[in-house]
């Protein structure tokens, strides 16, 4: 009989489940639409209905699921297992998410940030899978981040932080939406990089590619900006480098605080892969001390988006595996 | 009868000694010169007998020595218990100082980095006693730290951890000797502010009671500005909150990432208490996101050079008291 654990990761649009045995060999992942309309009821009900198919397989299969865990927007009351609030979830205010999960599955449930939860996805079997200290930057709409320290999820005092978004990157730069400015949000998510393009074509008036999807869609993402580059254009050139130079600066400060066996760059952006890594690399040779050889390796993720299920279940085979 | 730990905290020019208790509880701290001229073997032979008093006195009252830990000055290589160099201390190139020690004394040792050693002095009887999770920016002539999450001290995964001062504050800014620029060394330590300073006044010819201070000493300090400022000097009070501003920046980034329950400042900047700390809160509070209220406290070390030693025996009670 082989022990299994759930883990499940809520999205603003699907719910994803998987079920890994305790090496972190995971079951077929699969999702569910997130019941936007029947609040936090119709979300429990989702996730139990997820979470017992994989049960009822593992029942067949003459194995044993010991424990569920829940990657989740926040913020969130972890102790307590409570869902404050989730910006992109109607409904969910102050939700004991847990508790509601546990009760009917008759098992033990444990909550977790989702950008945590997605790190120690990668930590346990992507590509942080050979690290014992690792950080996750989730290169997404905004930028997010994971710590994981000897197997340890870092939370801070108060379960904010891994902020890492919200480092302060350039002193009194752009203003944030969180009240600081200058945050590495501002100038490493691929929103950043297209509105900051965008501002500059419109000022500059330069000689790009980019000038013509401009005029075709009406703005530019940061796709458009990467393939412009890969076609040979040098303004969409320099705007993707200087993105990944100001990755690179904060992969070295974070270098310098955690001296991590890897920093891993996932979320939309990372698909980029080699066309982000290798520019994000020479910078970060460039960009580092010379007190000590470089140690620490940038590297893309490699789960993508299976990472925050898996994750999950990981830190539910670290709370409930003895 | 009660157990007791040595802690012994080599400096350049002092090694100090203290016995601590199971709680923290510290004998009187004393200091014996460091031998500069006899190698590694002085300098063993000074650390047994600084170590040896504590233990003769221990067993006087009926009291146990349990373990020694020391904190160097780095490199080391703190599984091996190896020195690789000190800076400041001559002759002492990949020198297995934990052996050395160990042997005469009879009793199992732990190598520790100094600066972390003194964090954890903090964490354990300073201005950190009751915090979890705290950071320690030590500001002396360069920019150290130390971190301390749930108990354990932070070292990365190849020691080389923890070096706080070598944040990258601002993206190409001022060149380090560390090869890289713009690290929070050269903008928030006492001789950087001195040095911006003198370069300011030479530059611009201010009016400040500072000039009068260059033409009789050639130079000024940390200290002289913050006389200055006191006295309603408005050019010494601006470059003093500048560098103010400077840590309260590098403050926000670390409580982003690690949302500890305590920074505490220490190292010879801190010698100026509330002159120091008053307008960095100021502006942690002024330049901290609005996410979430403030939960990080800034303070002032309260152990001054004490913190070393005490540290550095904490740091074999955690290791040898079972």
């Amino acid at each position: 009989m082989t022990d299994r654990c759930v883990g499940i990761d809520l999205g603003g649009t699907f719910i994803k489940f998987v079920a890994t045995d305790r090496q972190g060999g995971a079951s077929e992942i699969f999702e569910l639409p997130t019941p936007t309309d029947r609040g936090p009821e119709g979300l429990v009900e989702q996730m139990v209905r997820g979470a017992r198919t994989l049960i009822d397989q593992s029942t067949e299969a003459g194995d044993r699921v010991i424990g569920v865990g829940i990657g989740s927007p926040g913020p969130l009351d972890l102790a307590a297992g409570v869902v404050i609030a989730t910006p992109n979830i109607g409904g969910m205010t102050n939700v004991p998410l847990r508790d509601m999960v546990s009760e009917p599955l008759g098992l033990p449930v444990v909550l977790e940030n989702d950008a945590n939860a997605a790190a120690y996805g990668e930590y346990i079997s992507g590509a942080g899978k050979d690290a014992d200290d690792l950080v996750v930057l989730t290169l997404g709409t905004g930028v997010g981040g994971g710590i994981v320290i000897g197997g340890e999820v870092l939370h801070g005092a108060h379960e904010i932080g891994a902020e890492l978004g919200h480092i302060i990157l350039v002193p009194d730069g752009a203003p944030c939406g969180c009240g600081q400015r200058g945050c590495i949000e501002q100038y490493c998510s691929a929103k950043f990089m297209a509105d900051r393009t965008m501002a500059r074509i419109a000022a500059e008036k330069p000689q790009t590619a980019l000038n013509a999807i401009m005029e075709s869609k009406g703005s530019i993402d940061a796709k458009d900006i990467n393939d412009a580059r890969a076609d040979g254009d040098s303004f969409a050139a320099e705007a993707w480098d200087q993105t990944a130079r100001y990755l690179a600066l904060g992969c070295v400060s974070l270098t310098r605080i955690f001296d991590p066996d890897k920093i891993v760059l996932t979320g939309g952006m990372a698909k980029a892969g080699a066309d982000l890594i290798e520019p994000v690399r020479a910078h970060f040779i460039d960009l580092h001390w010379d007190m000590t050889e470089i140690k620490t390796e940038v590297d893309i993720a490699t789960l993508g988006s299976d990472a925050g299920s898996i994750g999950a279940a990981g830190v539910a085979w670290r709370r409930f595996g003895s």
